[in-house]
């Protein structure tokens, strides 16, 4: 209280000022305090109280695209979820018994029931390094910060690494969950274009465009959310060139990692390069397929020995919620160490062969082209406008007649496309297509008059990248 | 870049302006910003990066005093460990079989390996609701969020209500946590004192003599820690008459809720009175003894409806990490509805018998006084300063003489006083405190020179609280 009386007193030339004046400033001070209490104290009713501009600033869009195609599906036809990135929904893709197995000793165990250390257990970021360190990238437990989830791992390193009025660089198309952890602290979200007329790349020149001296990272999503895309080496090297000519850190989701298929090959950015540092963010939910369980890390690649600071600032971010569930710690190392490489193959065929479903169903398809897409588990599919209206309403209308479920583009910054989940049956995937192909045919017979056609320039025609689609 | 460059050239008067001009000035600030492009470029070093102001300012104080008192223990004795509060450590508190029933078939299910909600899965958030609704506070599933732990419950809550500038008052002593999560926000932790020398309850005075028109949240502890005190009806209606006169929501931090003992009756906040908005933050970490689990949860208590744009807040802060492990949130409903009394009855009884052990133990000794708890898993002892060294050199001195670990009370704002963890044995617990007994004898007898009774007004001497203490 004193201090700020006696601030309040400091706007009084000091020549004017006496004791007595000083004192008696001091009692107003004091009685202006005691009449804002009462006025306080005095309100009669409560007034609705206003969530903080954190908490109204953390906006996920999906939920209001969500919200938008919140419509009843056709009530005679089975419904065919493809919205939802959780592969765990359709059976098909089950978690490895090694994974129930491990989880189920660790609880009988009662060695996990307690705290663990708040940037996770010795032996499950051990497990972690050892998983994943490589010649070019070698790391050790100490590189290594458990989550809750991939989610987690990117909110602490976007939290550590940027201040209010900097910015980090994300893709659009992209996960909206950048954004929605850039905003509330004043993070600006900037977003650069990936290069989706050919195949889904990262438009340099666009990305070079936006860096300033207030960009602090670069999220580079390999392979893509919602695209599919799997970066070459090339190309992922000419991003590492472009961070290091510009020193930026770049924030690798990799959650995906080497969930790829049809020849691509994952290179996980940070064994390409010595010269740039990565914090990659990652976790068990989307190759293991479990990602209710809740567990990701970060790996923190310091090449020049320039991240320590931000390394601290990572360890105290991650006492906030004290680790992950220590159940799945403990069960980590022999998730990582013995989930046999053929339950990943099995996962990365059925992936595969839903893709070229996808594709062989819809070829033809007058104004809808597929981005073929050979890793993680979703298919970009661009949607003329004129012919079927805008992605949201495609994929309302869509749920209405067909009862097959897709996010529209929209949710990550890509209008004109819808995004599909596939990690259903081969037999399922077929049916959700058929049922794509017919609602398509029909819209375009009732759109077909003529004056659909006059501004025909807009949609996301892309038919050069067709041609990769059989 | 554009909207910028206008910006610059706003400060010309635009009078002066033509075509040419702008368009000239316009080319000077995309020069200049190649300039500085070009400046970043060049640099050949990489500069060690700043962690974030957000990630600086998140201080875990115990972490520092943790370093203080890291010392080696004495070889010839075993180490006891009564700092960490952590009940599943010792072996005397396991979680009930229950729990670990409902986990198994939790993960054998294979219903929980996907995402739920990110508020939580509607049957976890119904078995919360069930248990806590009462008739004088109902709730429903909708009025409950799941957390990653009753840490992330309060995270959520902190900074779902209050912003930068506003304040949130905090006991002292008290949790650090709540520290720990304002102040990267800028939200002032305003401390609040407990009167130790009056049972460690509010000093309502104090208390209401920080109000002012930027208070946004009052947090309660009952029962607190480090305190071990529960808090009398009487005592928490005063306090809501107080939150009620200046329209003070409460955060009711009540994670060891109905642990209590000896005669103390646990009364939830939120049922208590029709009158103030209350926003319960609680978790099965310290009656199931599962803190390692972290399963958390926020209850909101919306009296008159002045919460709903906050509970929308805390919706959306939710999704920042989706939810807390959905294997455990598939095992809640049979914790909270199958745990037996028989096992939260053990575990009181363990508890108090070491509280009882502790002050036994201790009574008589000079300068050091127990105030007795009867809730929660810790007890606080007052070290008088002139006799036995600060509180951390007392816990430092315990550990490299005697093997026996606590927190000095530092760490907890409560300078002049030690925090022990009673969750051992019986057995365990009487030798740690006969050690400590033998352990401040031994200072008495070297210390008692005179010029050390100098200025004997210092020290935390709370004679009157001792008489509880048998």
């Amino acid at each position: 209280m004193y201090p700020d009386a006696i601030d309040s007193v400091h706007v009084v030339p000091t020549t004017q000022l006496t004791k007595a004046k000083i004192i008696s400033k001091l009692h107003e001070h004091e009685q202006a305090l005691r009449d804002q209490k009462r006025s306080r104290r005095g309100r009669m009713e409560w007034a609705p109280l206003a969530q903080s501009a954190y908490a109204a600033n953390t906006v996920n869009p999906i939920r209001k695209i969500a919200d938008a195609v919140a419509v009843a599906p056709n009530p005679d036809k089975a419904s065919i979820k493809m919205h939802l990135g959780d592969p765990s929904l359709t059976g098909r893709l089950p978690p490895s018994p090694i994974a129930v197995e491990a989880l189920e000793e660790a609880v009988r165990s009662h060695k996990h029931d307690g705290y663990g250390p708040a940037v996770g257990e010795e032996a499950a970021r051990e497990a972690v390094a050892r998983r994943y360190s490589h010649p070019a990238a070698p790391i050790t437990a100490n590189d290594v910060i458990l989550a809750s989830g991939c989610s987690h791992a990117l909110q602490m390193a976007i939290e550590g690494i940027a201040n209010l009025g900097d910015n980090i660089l994300i893709p659009h198309p992209g996960f909206p969950l950048y954004s929605t952890l850039c905003k509330p602290l004043g993070i600006e979200d900037r977003a650069y274009k990936l290069d989706m007329k050919n195949g889904g790349v990262i438009d340099l020149e666009h990305l070079e465009s936006l860096i300033d001296e207030k960009t602090k990272a670069l999220i580079v999503n390999n392979p893509g959310n919602p695209t599919g895309v799997v970066f070459s080496k090339e190309h992922l090297e000419d991003i590492l060139e472009l961070a290091y000519r510009y020193h930026l850190v770049i924030i690798a989701d990799e959650i995906y990692g080497d969930l790829t298929y049809d020849g691509a090959v994952f290179h996980p950015l940070a064994t390409l390069t010595p010269k740039v540092p990565i914090i990659t963010c990652d976790g068990i939910a989307k190759r293991w397929m479990v990602p209710g369980w809740r567990l990701g890390w970060l790996i923190v690649h310091d090449r020049f020995h320039v991240l320590s600071d931000v390394r601290k600032g990572l360890v105290a971010l991650s006492q906030k919620i004290v680790g992950p569930c220590a159940l799945v710690q403990g069960a980590l190392p022999k998730i990582l160490a013995e989930t046999p490489d053929e339950y990943f193959e099995h996962n990365k065929r059925v992936i595969s062969k839903n893709a070229k479903i996808a594709c062989r169903v819809l070829k033809g398809l007058e104004g809808v082209h597929c981005l073929k897409p050979q890793g993680a588990m979703y298919m970009m599919i661009s949607i003329d406008k004129i012919l079927y209206g805008d992605d949201v309403q495609f994929a309302s209308s869509l749920i209405q007649e067909e009862s097959v479920f897709c996010l529209p583009g929209t949710a990550f910054s890509a209008p004109g496309w819808i995004r599909l989940v596939i990690t259903h049956s081969e037999e399922v995937t077929e049916e959700a297509l058929v049922r794509i192909r017919e609602f398509c045919e029909r819209r375009m017979n009732t759109c077909k008059s003529p004056e659909m056609f006059e501004s025909s320039d807009e949609g996301c025609d892309i038919s050069n990248s067709e041609s990769d689609c059989n």
